[in-house]
């Protein structure tokens, strides 16, 4: 096991009714805040209501705007840091899904940032100020309700890039799972996809002696899978939204992380499919991850097997473990087919004409130096590229 | 599941060297601290060298106080009130176990509160200030260092009072598993058996649908028992501690128990063995566990069946649920015996004649009105009598 540090400072509001205790919990830190959320669906459903209710009920005053996309974009997030500058914003309350929260995270950042907010993603910069921001999650995926991470797509560049800063984890987070109950079926399954793909990343390690952290992690895939095939019958059954959400923030609040090098290689290959064609972040995880794991299995194939057994209940004999291994990996494919997802780059509606150029980005190959991705097995850019041609169809 | 609010603000400092760490850490809140600790073994294994060199390297001031005993004292709290008065203190650092550790948090809130701090526990005022309390852990078992509770013993009185509140939670912990090495068998045993403790008085419960919290609590479990096994023929296995060091903190930082209602009969039960006896709070559930499971299993036997499977890995006739539950209870106390720990009350070198007084005062039976302890089944004063003689000898 590594030295780590554990630091989980986002308290959470979970369960029926927790978004009208929303207004109480950020008062405290301001007196104006910025409302941000997606394309309205949260005036449909009711949640735009309770919330601004909380607020003037806690005194809170508030100005919005609405308007985040999916892979959430730099343009909007520069209307944000200008409204916020303008308005005299003291906190981000995001109330969407992932990408409304990474949008405000962005927002709150820029806001009290000297220079231009995508330098931050793009350099890397380490800024040591924010704004607080508060969210009510509408969908559980991303998990970055409790995380430190943030993804902001600079359309004109057709970049999409990370950023990873503890200072940005939310104060404090709503998640009433009633709020799932109206979600399509392929956004409830590509949410499944990516907090599954958030363990993947930090369970395929090359450190030793992590047997707490492998454990939890087997333990939430294993939930997580099993209540998301209830959710494909039954897409308003409470207890198995409420196992979904819990995991969705655990999946990614790095609590299944700690003490152990983490892959992420598997994300780094995702995002480029999504900067370039904007497909959905989840659907893009569920054909990059297996085609990943039989590329990287034989770098330390006991790692696979334990997968297969534990995760993913394969028996067989052990005197062949490639086999066991390949069946682990065959079964997590069929489970993202009962769930509806793709499993080829082709069903996502992308041609093979910018895999290589793809390749070259995500190692940084494109702009100048190549920069290996992943721990589990450095990948290089044409180990990239021959992972995106064995799942292009 | 029920709703829940997930709040773990404390900064765990993990793994070799973290203690040098603390000098830095607890300086965003105080310029003067009160350095609390025990017997004086930090002086000898150079746990307080390296702690007072990195607040001096910090430029923080300390004043001490020593002398914390297993089942901490009231009369030791009110001395560290009065210095911590005296001597204008802002934040309590405890290096040692639950017993330092409890001890300051105990003197934080005494320090900010205007009555007896005693009556905090006694009538447990819900007090809304502290002073801040960091700890260097230097015996993984109680979980204190990232709880919100405290146990303090009123030798006068003979009472052993457990307090929670969330605002005595420590701001930052230091947890290096070195520091476990020199710990003699019998208190790895205790602490292995306090933390087990910790995850069964949250694991058992008449919640339904309580999926994550389930499978996280029976993975813990066999990660504890797994390594505590490994102690027992090393006790300098830097990875073995690292996952009991880890397990302890997460056991009782109550992730494990969200959503549900838990028990804490196990631990009424024992407080009262300790209260009167002081014997090791460790061996002393390891005693009346396995009693309480005994007791009260057929309330809901399928949650001792996956328990004996899940956790004890039992295998057989699952037409015969009450072999396969009594059989995960006997290996559990088997496991115990491989640590070494008491399987009676006599072996803990206590008589008979207060188990009636016990039983009464564990359910305050004897202070006027009765109140029964637990939740998966309420026990009354002749249901903890019946469960003290069932483990007597």
């Amino acid at each position: 096991m590594l030295n780590f540090e554990l630091n989980l400072p986002t308290k959470i509001l979970f369960g029926r009714g927790s978004q009208r205790l929303i207004g109480e919990a950020v008062k405290p830190f301001a007196k104006k805040i910025l409302l941000h959320y997606g394309g309205g669906s949260v005036k449909k459903n009711g949640i735009y209501d309770d919330v601004t209710r909380s607020l003037r009920e806690s005194g809170v005053e508030f100005v919005e705007l609405g308007g985040v996309a999916p892979n959430p974009r730099l343009s909007l997030v520069y209307e944000g840091i200008k409204l916020v500058k303008d308005e005299n914003v003291e906190l981000a309350l995001a109330v969407g899904g992932g990408s409304v929260i990474d949008s405000a995270k962005a927002i709150a950042m820029g806001a009290l940032y000297d220079g231009d907010v995508w330098d931050i993603y793009e350099k890397g910069v380490a800024v040591d100020k924010t704004l607080p921001v508060a969210t009510v999650l509408t969908i559980p995926a991303a998990g970055s309700e409790a995380s430190p991470s943030s993804v902001i797509t600079n359309e004109k560049k057709k970049l999409k890039l990370g950023y990873t800063n503890e200072i940005t984890r939310p104060v404090v987070s709503s998640v009433n799972p009633e709020h799932f109950f109206t979600l399509p079926k392929n956004q409830m399954a590509n949410g499944v996809s990516d907090m599954m793909s958030h363990i993947f990343e930090r369970y395929f390690t090359r450190t030793l002696n992590t047997d707490l952290t492998d454990a939890l992690c087997e333990a939430t895939l294993r939930v997580i899978m099993r209540n998301a095939l209830i959710l494909v019958e039954n897409s308003e059954n409470y207890e198995a939204w409420s196992e979904i959400g819990f995991c969705g923030t655990v999946a990614h609040n790095n609590s299944l992380g700690l003490g152990r090098e983490q892959d992420w290689a598997s994300h780094g290959m995702e995002h480029e499919l999504s900067a370039i064609y904007d497909v959905a972040h989840g659907a893009g995880l569920a054909v990059v991850t297996p085609g990943w794991m039989r590329y990287v299995c034989d770098t330390d194939i006991n790692s696979f097997v334990r997968f297969a057994v534990k995760v993913m209940g394969v028996d067989g004999d052990f005197r062949d473990p490639n086999a066991i291994a390949s069946e682990g990996i065959k079964r997590l494919q069929e489970f993202y087919k009962k769930l509806g997802l793709p499993s080829t780059i082709m069903e996502l509606g992308i041609d093979d004409k910018n895999l290589e150029i793809m390749a070259k980005k995500a190692t940084r190959a494109s702009f100048g130096e190549e920069t290996p991705i992943g721990n589990f097995r450095k990948l290089r850019w044409l180990d990239v590229f021959a992972i995106y041609k064995s799942v292009f169809q």
